[in-house]
């Protein structure tokens, strides 16, 4: 049985609009059918499990004369063999016809429960969390990552200017703009070959390998591929990829021939999660993506430069790290936007005392005002200060890098 | 140049936000950095082409306390060489950091206009209008289709039956409903397997061959290949393809290797469109999949049983027929959703007084009153009397299967 928990909003009848969604997502039809036997409505038809009423709601969600808008959370359980393991025949019933019903003024999926039939049935993430810590072997503590900015317009060879400074700067990981994916003016093949061999000689040097993602993404699964190879055959080990602006099948196409830790943007995400009585939360949303695949999932961070609220993030961060099946399905959660240190002891206390993170300062990092060296410091301070419980205003007062950081962002100019 | 056309809804300053959205989604980040020279913005940054002013939302799209709530369209042109022809690309700066933009109540993408550069760049429908037609063998009048019911439950030789019945009555298309894959209880192998020989059969007498369109999606793409090739190799032409569910990839690659008609079912589109003050206009979201390649577009029609406005599907039908660069890249639009005979006269008035669409007809013609084959025929009836300009109620006079079918549908039944 495959249970999904939808929040409706309508001003008619609450039971009613529970009872045509079970019956449109499964067997309805609108006049009834001599073949709609019991037989196959057992076989198939969706039952409405339970029904919890909630406040109206003030307003309607979508436009609307009227009200009062009655609020609900129902469950609707669909059998699986109605539905199977196919995790496109999931997202259409998931949303095909339930977002096109009449007479409700919202309607926001807030949970869904897969069956123990799921399991092993999807690769799940290559990585994850073991594996990026494996690559980068940083351990006791986050992964600390950067971006390479600006978001467009650099080339090639400037870009790998940056990068090579970033290295030294002691960085774990660097990505690419998710923005940034093969232009004219930074084609993918240029900018592998301009910046690889610098993690590849500071690899030999120092033994240690900067985790850089490079933008792989193409609507083309046969040219993301080539993506793919061009950065794997060069020595590299992730790739960014916009996972909304590829969808299931360019996800499912690479991670089945991946060598690559895939680190997942969610550009675009928001437009189904930002509006409380629509949509779908990110809870559920997640659950796709990682059962096909995604080893490190972006999810904002704490005073993010976003609209998402800190409770929203504090609620993708577990919902990335509970397992659905295993702890081997989870991702690596990724806290970015407007980050610099001064957000580790709240990341740190409010995600249940993890360091199992990857956390990614852009401007944090490369504004530091004494480089992005003593930024790479600062943000390792910062999670040092959080894990030992000190509060970093008596941190900073011996560590010069936490201190001028806190100087520089620390009246919210990081956000 | 790119542009885009976006609806914004702030409660603070109109100018300021336009041009956050062309920052952020080109050269933008939160700080000022050294790389960021004025060559390199000339190469990729964003500009706002255009403000145009519009009356005050009486409430916020997405609630938020305070007001007054401006809106504005503004136009936004980004640099060709700063995106290319990636459609992957294209999608995620139209939507990546734009809807997460903190200090808006609304955003809602209404336009976009692609350059000349994009002319060829991608495959767009193989068969389209005149594909369809040809393989239908239907001129001058409208393809009628119609979907076996019930949704979900048949077993494959139920469907069998249900087939022989509608290919007897005449139906020129049938279609799988789109939430019927390849469940446990209705394997796809199983499905053409028990109706193909029957479209041949009467292919073999009649020389008319009935399109099926089988429900070939999967999130795998090789698995939706291994889907499509099934009903190639048993003489099939056709398959409804969930767009939403398998995504850029999964069209991409489909579309790349496909030698069948591809239907396309817009589930879930809805959360899109369905609040006026978000997401993005169909008018928009369909070019991207044009240009992948659907040949025949779901839109739903006059009087659906869904919450789409007629004016909506107008505009749908409008925007699916006008070209992006050419006449070949227009899908068949597909008018479907509670409709039966009773529709024809309005939805040819209302879309210029065309026949060139699928007229797609669930209980609209099963459940007629003397069966199947009087329901097709009535349909036939109906849109012989709208283009001929004649009132259904007379053309009923003379047409027993038209008159019968509004004495069934005529009271809004069928809706």
């Amino acid at each position: 049985m495959i249970t999904f928990t939808y929040r409706i909003e309508t001003s008619g009848n609450i039971e009613a609009l529970a009872a045509k969604i079970a019956s449109d997502q499964s067997t309805g039809t609108f006049v009834a059918l001599p073949g709609e036997t019991e037989e196959l409505k057992a076989r198939v038809a969706a039952r409405v499990l339970a029904i919890r009423h909630l406040p109206d709601a003030q307003q309607p969600s979508i436009p609307e004369a009227g009200g009062p808008f009655k609020r609900a959370d129902v469950d609707i359980a669909f059998p699986f063999d109605a539905i199977g393991t196919d995790l496109s025949a999931l997202m259409t019933i998931a949303i095909g016809g339930t977002y096109s019903i009449k007479g409700l003024s919202g309607i926001r999926i807030v949970d869904m429960q897969l069956p123990d039939d799921y399991r092993g049935a999807h690769p799940g993430p290559q990585f994850g969390v073991a594996g990026s810590r494996k690559l980068t072997g940083i351990v006791g503590r986050p992964i600390i990552g950067t971006i390479v900015k600006p978001a467009l317009g650099l080339r090639p060879h400037e870009t790998a200017e940056m990068v090579g400074e970033l290295i030294e700067a002691g960085v774990d990981f660097i990505k690419d703009d998710e923005k940034l994916m093969s232009p004219a003016y930074s084609p993918l093949a240029e900018r592998v070959k301009a910046i690889m061999p610098l993690i590849l000689d500071h690899e030999q040097k120092t033994g240690r390998k900067v985790m850089y993602a490079f933008g792989i993404s193409h609507a083309d699964p046969d040219e993301m591929m080539r993506n793919h190879d061009l950065v794997a055959k060069a020595g590299g080990n992730c790739a960014v990829i916009n996972i909304n602006s590829i969808g299931f099948g360019g996800m499912a196409y690479l991670r089945k021939r991946s060598s690559l830790v895939l680190h997942a943007h969610r550009n675009g995400w928001d437009i189904l999660t930002r509006h409380p009585g629509l949509g779908m939360d990110f809870k559920v949303w997640q659950q796709f993506w990682r059962l096909l695949g995604v080893d490190q999932f972006q999810i904002n961070g704490i005073a993010s430069k976003y609209w998402e609220p800190d409770a929203s993030f504090i609620e993708s961060f577990k919902a990335v790290t509970t397992p659905i099946f295993s702890p081997d399905d989870c991702s690596l959660p990724v806290a970015g936007s407007g980050q610099w240190g001064g957000q580790a002891p709240e990341t740190y206390e409010r995600t249940g005392r993890t360091v199992d993170l990857l956390y990614l300062c852009g401007g944090g990092i490369v504004s530091h005002p004494d480089g992005p060296g003593a930024g790479v410091r600062a943000v390792q301070q910062a999670w040092q200060a959080a894990v030992e419980g000190v509060p970093l205003a008596n941190f900073a007062l011996k560590h010069r890098e936490l201190a001028r950081s806190i100087e520089k962002f620390g009246d919210g100019k990081a956000a």
